[in-house]
């Protein structure tokens, strides 16, 4: 909130700042001329299932935030795959080992289902602030876990809050992954270089404008409200959404079960869902899929 | 704000973290098939009557807070009864055991107006940092004090701003409480678990999204502002409510008196009442008369 | 934010909350059974002219945080006054006395538009922190000031953000205020008690429902930020008259020239107006005019 | 956020916050009587390219947060630029020189269309911390950057954040730049004063609530959220131009690229181009020619 300055960033040579910027950075786009089947655009809806992993990671244990997240599994998960359901539309999960620990038999009913369960983190903790070797051996484990129980070795990773280290994209390589979606250096996929150098892992670019998190996120001893009405976050979904199908391009949209989930809020995903579906020509897809299907049109040349 | 990651909790064996997990957990459901005298759905509004000890419970004694708090005795209280009279209507209010001494007037016409008083802490503190005899004698004395004043027993509790220790449930089971309506992992009443084991003791559960202070609260020395439209909080009640009714389940709403009490909020709850009184298959009902017949129609075999 | 628990508000002896309370309440209602020429309800128009001493209260001196204050007299009060002209209404400004050094013109401007000017501070420092004996010169300073620029003696204090020490009420007392206003316990005129004693002091009540700060304040280093859209606020302050015109109240409402003054804010002001005048049974007064009407009213015993 | 009264202003001496608020104020008034070839108002856009150094400034490395900077530079800039060409507008970009060095094509390629180029601090360093030697130093040194890049010599300064020191004024004089772009004291061009001295700088005001980042702006460790709809923000926007064109004055308006330019939010960019365009004697400028404008109107005696 407040500014510190004692990095001096001002008296830095500029060898020091290219190198910050360069560590990780967007390499050629991966937009496809035409996304499968001729549609004109794509939508990848993902949901990043926490629950109770907001209260764990900072290491809390107060009963009723956990409840916060606990309904993010009883009742949300499955109102949102009714959902889905009813709309015959494919999704990723992104779901943190321990959550995956706690419900294996949501994570198999995603799978049953024909979703995706993606990467996100042991405990959802904060990649940056971890050890090397720490979050190398995380997210291996974590690897494990989700494939020990829906049987799917993770193809994709989504990084707790999206943080990234200085580390995490040469552990997603090392563990040879198609691909990252926690950066936001474009709307469309694109490659990743590292120091310069192509990666071969796809970006799929997320933001938090399509985020339910910013809007509707309350955590009592923060500052964050759910302040933004859901007619105004739907009218920001929609816009964005608008934006994708003019340009030919991606529409990929984060949340969260344990937000989105409720009764007032799944209006929004509903009617952005309905909204969508009057184009006959949008291709709704999990982001494995995306990442796939960019990688072909791409001459799998990566 | 910022991350805590002292807890290190990315390092917890999984015993450490699963203990956490159970120690309140939501049990089987209690949501009856149908509501009293075969109605859809069932609302139950409740008014936290913090008033002063919003003020008194920082330990401070700021004259200008404290006339903020009193305003809700004053002028909301009356009011909001005056409302509930109008439309038939009865309703629960939970109230500091330092309220109901300041306000014993207060109390004793909500019981005869035919509404609930329950439980809410001694001077609204924060349970989760008592020590356990300090918070066991403070919620004994509390009930004490209500019976007293009101010459009714409390049956039911909501802990000050919901916040929940490692002993509040294991009060409750020793008060015999029927029901507490502080935690979050459901919208329909549940049992609650403690350990894993069923304890008899209802929750009807309350959700940050159906209350009136993370949109309208103030608070001149922290972050929260009343940023969010009176017509956008009215959207999102009447949108809680319609997933209810759609579901035929429980709508259960957490209001303030002097939060909502003001003339530019009651119109919220008075547009939301006639909103919800248009369906004539509506049960309003206390916390008390919801959970007494959750309990029957559960087979009172909790 | 946090929670500080320090003070163990839970253990005090039950006399030690009672007499905080009771330090300063509200007693009986002022609020006439009509108003001035039969008028159903009124309205107190109220501009808070804090202009630089935002800044500088803190000790600050940025120049870039200097110039939104200066708005407030180069652009704003200008604008306002000619907006309270062409309406032909009369309203109260809040002036520090370092403003009033500042700008004496501007005062003056005021005072001969037929406005009041009332007492707002030195230099918008927070009373409560204060030691009594500056409070107190401060007080009597500021009155001298603004009585040697305007040439009438100030009658009413509305203390700087509404903050009230200890003291402030027994000050105003020694100084004979016809008026504070600045408490919150009601939306009508009432007598201030102070320790249960009828001081004779009218409290014409504020609340940060109706003042512009809180949905449209931007402080850069804070948290505040101008989130709510003016329609919005339009919405709450109409409402808010909305309310008074029905129970023939009184609306106040407490704007801020750097705030309120802008181009897009004008409308606000300007729509309200409209609004409220489309009744023809307002009175629109000064809070000086008010609290002598009330005190008149009420038999002038006070 | 609290209150630091350490400072203590209210035992200032009158002469030291006079001195404050003397040190750089608004002088005469620079609005023209008419606008270019008899234009009712001016429309000023602005752009400032931050991109990366919202993460450099601080010192910070993480690569999520710098990619959210990239898509400033690969994906808003192409965007704003097309969109401008398109209905023919002229703007001004104000760039840091550390910007203007990781992306030299960019700055030519604004130049090329005929848009301004002006100075936007170093690296995006705070200019009030920085020892007086520095922040001469980097302010021309900025001046060189961008002039070696873009092959015209910049004008105009626009600080970053719209911070300023109690230097800022006069090394800008040393440099002898046209304008200023920075301050708030008015809606219109005036003149700065130096300790009550005319500097011959051209002050083009700025406001937050001409500014997409107080109400869209997103940082994951802070408390900012986009909590406001884009259609409010629109409102707002155009409310503020409305104002303009009845004064027949000036509409400035800043935005960021890494903000404005995504998808959702230049549909705000886009419609309210096409409301302003809706008049047909509207004046779309760079800030250099607003500036030059008005100068040449006051007879160039500045």
């Amino acid at each position: 909130m407040t500014v510190d300055n004692e990095a001096q960033a001002w008296r830095w040579p500029e060898q020091r700042w290219r190198k910050i910027v360069s560590k990780v950075r967007a390499g050629r786009s991966l937009k496809p001329r035409v996304w499968r089947d001729g549609a004109r655009a794509a939508v990848a809806l993902s949901f990043d299932s926490d629950h109770e992993t907001q209260t764990l990671r900072y290491g809390q244990s107060s009963p009723g935030k956990l409840s916060q997240g606990e309904y993010g599994s009883r009742v949300a998960v499955p109102r949102i795959l009714k959902l889905l359901a009813s709309r015959q539309i494919k999704a990723s999960f992104f779901v943190p080992a321990v959550v995956a620990k706690l419900y294996p038999e949501e994570q198999r009913s995603i799978i049953n289902d024909g979703h995706e369960v993606g990467l996100h983190s042991w405990i959802h903790e904060l990649n940056s602030e971890l050890p090397y070797e720490d979050e190398r051996r995380l997210q291996f484990q974590a690897a494990e876990v989700l494939e020990q129980i829906t049987g799917q070795r993770p193809v994709g990773i989504r990084t707790g809050s999206w943080d990234f280290s200085q580390h995490t994209l040469s552990i997603s390589r090392e563990m040879e992954l198609l691909y990252d979606s926690s950066l936001m250096a474009d709307d469309e996929p694109y490659e990743l270089l590292e120091e310069g150098q192509p990666t071969g892992i796809i970006e799929l670019p997320v933001e938090w404008i399509r985020d339910d998190a910013p809007y509707l996120m309350m955590d009592r001893f923060s500052p964050y409200r759910p302040y933004t009405a859901p007619s105004a976050v739907l009218e920001i979904f929609k816009s964005e959404f608008d934006g994708a199908y003019e340009e030919g391009g991606l529409f990929l949209l984060t949340m969260h079960p344990h937000i989105i989930g409720h009764r007032s809020r799944m209006v929004i995903l509903r009617e952005l869902i309905d909204y969508i579906q009057l184009k006959s020509d949008v291709w709704f897809a999990t982001h494995k899929e995306i990442a796939s299907y960019c990688l072909k049109q791409a001459g799998q040349d990566l």
